[in-house]
């Protein structure tokens, strides 16, 4: 089963190294990994996507996390709970024949063009993540030169939030 | 300035830690940092954003990233050569009055309103990091609730690549 775990930390140097240390010392895999600064410049939000199918680990790493000082809350998720969306830019071939197919395939999955030179596209997708997997199959038979995706980030569904003020840690 | 180092891995756990690890042990603070698999599975792509004032340091940390073994490409660039983008995904608070205000906003700026609830609504925007942050600005009277961005991703401009096959480790 896959988990998201969202982290709220203060932004430090070597915070980052500390969590991933975590995750390699216990030789959990992550799927993805998002950090971006957040509404408060001094925290960035770390998006991870793990994949566990003993579900007392994800809460051993959780506790893990809470025990770090650079951290201010944890919380894991399901993909249920989440509004998921990641970023894909994708390099393809391209010439005057195969334009317009690119172009309607981008039409129909709402991608933007972003670069064109006279032998290749670039595109840009934000999506859920199965969505960016779908638009890179349905523009592999035009030869993809380039790929780079974000990884995912999250937030809760409807009113909910992640870093209600005053909460303090949550395990 | 501001340089964007795009990495290209093996897909390995701890290769993750070792290069966060080796950021941190020179106190060298990263902007953002997005990991993602890439056009094959086997290798992901990590983007990171870096602030140095010495142009050496930079080609510091690329011969120490080059040195470890899962590492298969590394290439620094300046914002100029490169498409980057950046994904946001933000909750703000919205009712019957300011909805529509909120609507115009996303509408000039090309965001998606991706949840509504009674109190709520979510938006994201994929766009050049300073548009994104334009954005935000723009969102912040009508109250912000949370807010999380992937860190930006990046290709080079044109038909240019970066993981250009059978050209070794470049330094």
């Amino acid at each position: 089963m896959k988990y998201t775990i969202s982290v709220l930390v203060e932004n430090r140097a070597g915070v980052l190294s500390k969590i991933t240390g975590l995750f390699s010392r216990r030789a959990f895999n992550i799927d993805s990994l998002a950090v971006g600064t957040t509404e408060d410049r001094t925290m960035s939000r770390i998006t991870m996507v793990v994949d566990d199918n003993k579900n007392s680990t994800v809460e051993q790493v959780e506790k893990q996390l809470n025990k770090l000082v650079e951290v201010i809350k944890v919380r894991t998720y399901t993909q249920e709970e989440l509004i998921s969306k990641e970023l894909m830019i994708v390099k393809v071939s391209a010439n005057q024949r195969t334009r317009s197919d690119i172009m309607n395939v981008c039409e129909i999955m709402g991608a933007k063009i972003s670069d064109l030179s006279a032998t290749t596209m670039t595109l840009e997708l934000a999506d859920t993540p199965d969505r960016v997997d779908l638009f890179a199959d349905l523009l592999r038979p035009f030869s993809i030169i380039e790929l780079v995706r974000t990884g995912m980030i999250a937030l809760q569904k409807g009113s909910g939030v992640i870093s209600a003020k005053g909460n303090g840690k949550q395990q």
